[in-house]
């Protein structure tokens, strides 16, 4: 058989998907939590399976599971597949498995037709990737890299249980001591390349009508999470509209200003984000019979060109001082913790194009608005690519809705990559 | 003397507040805590003053303090002036207790000119009118005029201790059964007017270079406490912004075309008043990486004409449904708390006119933005006025600074109104 038609093991990954969501059922929707129990039943569910089809299994210090098909020369750079297994609270079955299980059912379906890559397909399932159990990005990837910042294995917390990652990787048997000490369990030198296999989070392949979509940027901007404006309270009989320093007056004046820099921005056709998600007067102080004295809010702005961001950056610096002018307001915005815009390797989303034609499965080609592991491989110096599949219903929700069809579209596109790279 | 030109008692009034001041400090500032110590001791020492200076004193049901000056003829209807003597937490010491120590200053006066005025002069001092203790309005007013709801007394609760006001009155000694039972204290039918002297919250009369101002209407309008946004969460890098349904957005727009109605509004010289005192996403769910699903926010708007206020009612139905179209966000207002306008007493006012002319005091005439307990007069059929006096930095905060003149300059008037009414 043609290696680059070799079918992927998709009664594996089919079993797989029944396995992890009767495992972790929570209704409404799943739920696998980082560095918890559910998390750590799911890396054993894929280990059991991953060694049932024959591949090498391994873990390493951070709990990162490893699956390895190996290739004809071993010493030749491994291309690495994954994503990982962790949840939102009540999320779904799709974000963050579909891309280890892709990855199963390539390594398994190439290593049941007998085909031998010419090096070893590496794939990875990390961990605690949902910012909302522990709020830093992409710990577990970046600790096998061993780009993990000083301390953060014992300064974040998570936020149900309140201990940190080293207490909860030591309860799970992991060794945060070996990140402590700066270990690294991957060597970028060794890596042809990352791919991660991720249900689009948005609805552009439905509206495409495309199965999968070549990722071509991840987005990047600028994020502000702690920002406050200081205005006056006042009696709201007794200030008259001049005398006011009104903290929701100047906000709503921001806000409109930056979606209508949005808006402009998209009539030219660039792709960006602008989210102001937590917006609130001071619930110790607000009333409804006060003039709001204090806001404080979040902006996140991303998107996959560095100067559409810059023009934004000097929009929004704009429409804050504007605001403080008019309103009489002081506005502190706090530190920038906006990521890097991240352009996905040339050559790997060649090859996922170039695979997609042969197996003659139309895609897209599109921005990625959510951060995935893929930066921390790209931070680390990785060549990092991500291939999207079409997905019903947003994710991080009970309602994520994957056909399996498009999952199977785009594991054939990976076993192709996989067989002949 | 002529009657008219009879000399308040300043020195009276001046030792008052000073007592007042000493007995309620609670830095910063000052707290008179509503049918609480604080507010108990300040009508203690008033009656105490008030019995020292001669008056008859008394107290009803409710704890109101009576302070009498009889007239000439017992029978004839009263002349009532008088405020509140509670303060908001860590208020001022003239919010209120100025109306109180005016209205003594004006009848101990008299006594000590040996003027006998034509009829009782009836010095009220109120409770509760600040709603940060209870959310209610004007309650001890209500009470002693017989229209105080039902159930009141016992179903609003003081914000900090939990208790109702009857719990709060029978620790002071009064009688809430007698409220329960429907008994009223004050006929309307006996009563000429109730005139209540209070510092202006805002700044006008300072701009104005006034002493004083006859309010010529307190404001009404809609309020809207419960207001609530539903939309929907999404990823923030999943949710491209044709697809969004972000509450935050939505009520950027309604807080800008309604300020924008405002300063239209204002530009035709109608006095208008327009808050959003509360605006927060939903603690338990926002995040800087989610579009905002839910927003609860407040509205009150406030004038004195009731053209204008139906001009703006429906704007604001129009902009609200504008934005759930725009943003395919559900929008809820709850019930409209608003109270209705009310036009002061023409004889009244020119009753304060006549006597500020009298006295060569030039006074400006303003409409009062916030409420008081003139209202409850109104309400009850019975003729309100009332005086403001100029103010520095607004009220219910440590930094209210009245100067005494522009105190003794209201006090002068109101004596000539007294001795000639």
């Amino acid at each position: 058989m043609d290696p680059a038609r070799v079918p992927p093991d998709l009664r594996l990954a089919a079993t797989l998907f029944e396995t992890l969501r009767r495992d972790s059922l929570d209704p409404p929707g799943l739920t696998r939590d980082a560095y918890g129990r559910g998390e750590e039943k799911a890396h054993e569910t894929c280990r059991a399976a991953a060694k049932d089809a024959g591949l090498l299994v391994s873990t390493d210090f951070a709990g990162n599971s490893y699956f390895t098909l190996p290739g004809a020369d071993r010493g030749a750079k491994w291309l690495m597949m994954g994503s990982h297994l962790d949840t939102v609270k009540h999320g779904g079955n799709y974000d963050g498995a579909a891309g280890v299980l892709a990855g199963l059912a390539v390594a398994s379906g190439l290593r049941r037709a007998g085909v031998v890559p010419r090096r070893d397909i590496v794939v990875m399932a990390t961990r605690a990737e949902e910012t909302v159990w522990f709020p830093f990005s992409f710990p577990s990837s970046k600790a096998a890299l061993g780009i993990m910042p000083e301390g953060v294995i014992d300064s974040v917390r998570r936020a149900d249980t309140g201990r940190s990652f080293a207490e909860h990787m030591k309860e799970l048997g992991y060794d945060p001591a070996a990140i402590r000490n700066g270990k690294r369990h991957l060597d970028p030198a060794r890596i042809l390349g990352w791919i991660e296999p991720h249900i689009e989070q948005g609805p552009e392949l439905i509206e495409r009508d495309r199965a999968c979509a070549v990722v071509s940027a991840i987005s990047g901007g600028f994020r502000f999470r702690e920002c406050q404006i200081s205005g006056e309270y006042a009696h709201v009989g007794g200030a008259p509209r001049r005398v006011r320093k009104d903290c929701v007056a100047a906000i709503a004046d921001i806000v409109h200003a930056m979606n209508a820099a949005w808006a402009e921005m998209e009539a030219q056709g660039h792709f960006l984000l602008v989210t102001f998600g937590v917006v609130s007067t001071d619930p110790s102080m607000h009333a409804w019979s006060k003039v709001p004295g204090k806001l404080r809010f979040t902006l996140d702005v991303r998107g996959v060109d560095e100067d559409v961001i810059e023009v934004m950056r000097r929009r929004f610096a704009d429409i804050i001082a504007e605001a403080e002018q008019r309103h009489g307001v002081a506005i502190s915005l706090g530190p920038d913790t906006g990521p890097q815009m991240a352009r996905m390797d040339g050559a790997l989303c060649h090859a996922l194009h170039d695979a997609a034609r042969l197996r003659a499965i139309p895609v897209h080609e599109m921005p990625s608005g959510g951060g995935h592991d893929a930066l921390a491989f790209h931070y680390a110096g990785v060549p990092a690519a991500m291939l999207f599949i079409r997905n019903q219903n947003g994710s991080h929700n009970p309602n994520e809705a994957m056909e399996f069809e498009d999952f199977a579209q785009a594991a054939r596109i990976l076993t192709t990559v996989a067989a002949t790279i």
